[in-house]
Parts: structure tokens; C-alpha cells; sequence
């Protein structure tokens, strides 16, 4: 095999959740495309280094323009503040149409073990904004994880002084879920935090 | 999401074997890594379009110097040449190091229903090898699927003039597959193509 290509397998399963062989059936399908598609297959990846970077506010990915969407649009509502882990999870929120506010993004959720304390994470800036900008709410939308939940825990804490309503999403059984297949976690959480009808 | 970002995950989802969701976690990979990187990773995805060819001889995958590793090794075999679908093929078989002659890349299987004849692939191209080069032997490294099948019996049909020997690899039991959990035909063919000891 020409070194350029070996090169170009090792390049591919190196991203995650992509093996060597995957990376191969990726490089046999790329060496079969015209060169314009694939000039433009790494236009577009080059972009992701020129044209990218966050927003200082609440970092989510901006564009060129340097304007968050979110931060800077008048349509959303600034008394509301969603706290997610990563900016993949704006998207699975922003798809519900349930949310409207701002976002702020963590870069994680504590786990003391893989070295991730409340320094790794953006929690001071959240505080300051929680000072500044006195949202009226803010939903803490981690992942019902142990990290996810402990992070949860550590912001209600944080933000007890600004009394500032902290709400959490609800966690229990799936939508659809059938309850004999259900685990048990998911059916007592469901049943403490149960609704009346 | 900003637009760049969206075309990035459009691009990268449409290749093989990768989803939306995992485009995405690829993308966002992306971002966290530098520049330099981002701009390696695309150098050599464009230098599959610049310095990759194949060779007109045998099929297989050649860089900038247009030699072919195979066809122009003194050190291989020139007396039996090794007849595979794709270029993927050729490194399970230089894996097990028991094959040092040439290859000879079809380019797929004879499929009828799905437009793929003899025309499709490099078939004429092999028959002339074996009339110009005259190796002892062919073996027919197809996979073992209806279509590799049909495919191994029109290459024997095809090289009958020749008086070459063709061969096939052996199929039947897994190495290490169990009997009772292997499935009929396997067993069948391990049966009727069974060695003696």
C-alpha cells in the first residue's frame, strides 16, 4: 500500500468511534471520488480551524461574523439560562422548540476521578453571569449521569446566594418505554418524582 | 450551529459506514484540535486525490512514483497471480504472508441484479495476463458469497483455454468456530471439501 494512503488510514482512525478498518473502507470510498469533491471535503474541514471558534459568553460555536446566535439574537429570552455539557447537546434542546432562553456550556461535568474538577469546567463564568446578567432561571440540563448529577448538585449549591429559581430536566422512564423492560433506577425515579394528573 | 459547521458534518456523514450523529462527534472533535492538526489531516485526505493512482497492470493502489509495488518487485512471484474484488482484499491476504506471487483486482463480483457483467469488471484485462504472462497458476480469491461464486466459476470457465491451474481458497468451518453453532451450509461444505489426516 502507498505510504500516503497508510497515512491517510492512520489520519482517519485516529477521530473518534472510527477503527482501522472502518478508516480503510473511508479511504478506499475517498480514493474513488473525483479530486473537486474531494478539494472541497477538505475546504469544509479546513473551515472547522479558520472559520470556527465559541462564544466568549456562553460557548457555543460561532462562525466568521463572531456573533453567538444565541448570546446576540433579541428573540431569546435572557431571563432564562439552559446549562449543557458540550455544544452537541444545544442541538438535541434547541430540536424539542421547548427552549427559547440562553445557553451556557460547561465543557463537561465534574468527575473528580478522570482529573475533571470545578476549575476544568466554565463554573465561575456561570457564576458571574448568574451575578450580572440575575437570570430568572436556570435549568441545569447535564446528563442524569453520576458526573452529570453531581455537576447538578455543585451549581444549585453555587447559585444558592442568588436566589435564582435552579430547575434540572426530569429523568425517569422513557418516552415509550415499556415499564416491565425498564430498569429499576429509571422506575423509582419515576415514582418519586411522580406527577398528579 | 454556524454553517461551516453543518456543511463540515453533511460532508463527513456521507462517507461510509458514519452516521449524523457520529459526523457530529467527529466535528466537534475537530474543533478542539489545532490548526497544525486540522491542516495535516487535510493534506493528506488531498494527497489521496494528488498521489494516488492504480496500476494499469494488476489494479492495485500506486503513489506519485507509479510503480507498482507488486508488479515491479523482482521478489514476487511472477508465476501465480491472485485474483481479488477489491484493493481492501489484498491486505488480509499479504497479512497471513503465505502469497508472494502477483495480483489482479476485479473491481467488484458479477452481480446481474445490480447492472454489474463481465464488462464491469476488469475481466478481459485478467484473460489477457494469462495469455501474455502465462502464470502456473490463478487463484481466485473471491469472497465466499453467491455473487464471489458465480464470479470464480466464470473466471474458471473463462481461463479453460489456457491450461492454467485455478484455484480457489478453501471455505467451510470457521477457525475456532464451534459445530453446533455454525450454520448449515458451512458445515455442508466443510463436509464435502473435507481433507484427509
Amino acid at each position: 500500500m502507498p505510504p500516503e494512503l497508510l497515512r491517510a488510514v492512520e489520519m482517519i482512525a485516529h477521530l473518534p468511534g472510527i477503527g482501522r478498518k472502518s478508516a480503510f473502507r473511508i479511504v478506499f470510498h475517498l480514493t474513488k471520488q473525483s479530486p473537486q469533491m474531494i478539494q472541497e471535503f477538505c475546504d469544509s474541514i479546513a473551515s472547522l480551524a479558520t472559520d470556527i471558534s465559541t462564544c466568549g459568553e456562553c460557548g457555543a460555536y460561532i462562525d466568521k461574523s463572531h456573533r453567538c446566535e444565541y448570546c446576540s439574537s433579541p428573540k431569546r429570552d435572557r431571563s432564562q439560562i439552559c446549562v449543557v455539557e458540550q455544544p452537541s447537546d444545544i442541538i438535541a434542546i434547541e430540536n424539542t422548540n421547548e427552549f427559547f432562553g440562553l445557553y451556557h456550556i460547561l465543557g463537561g461535568a465534574l468527575s473528580p476521578l478522570d482529573g475533571i474538577g470545578p476549575d476544568e469546567l466554565s463554573l465561575a463564568a456561570l457564576k458571574a453571569r448568574a451575578e450580572t446578567q440575575k437570570p430568572k432561571e436556570i435549568i441545569v440540563a447535564t446528563n442524569p449521569s453520576v458526573e452529570g448529577n453531581a455537576t447538578a448538585h455543585y451549581i444549585a449549591d453555587m447559585l444558592k446566594p442568588f436566589s435564582i429559581k435552579i430547575s434540572r430536566l426530569a429523568t425517569g422512564l422513557a418516552l415509550g418505554q415499556q415499564l416491565d423492560y425498564a430498569d429499576t433506577q429509571a422506575v423509582s425515579q419515576s415514582f418519586r418524582q411522580r406527577i398528579s394528573i
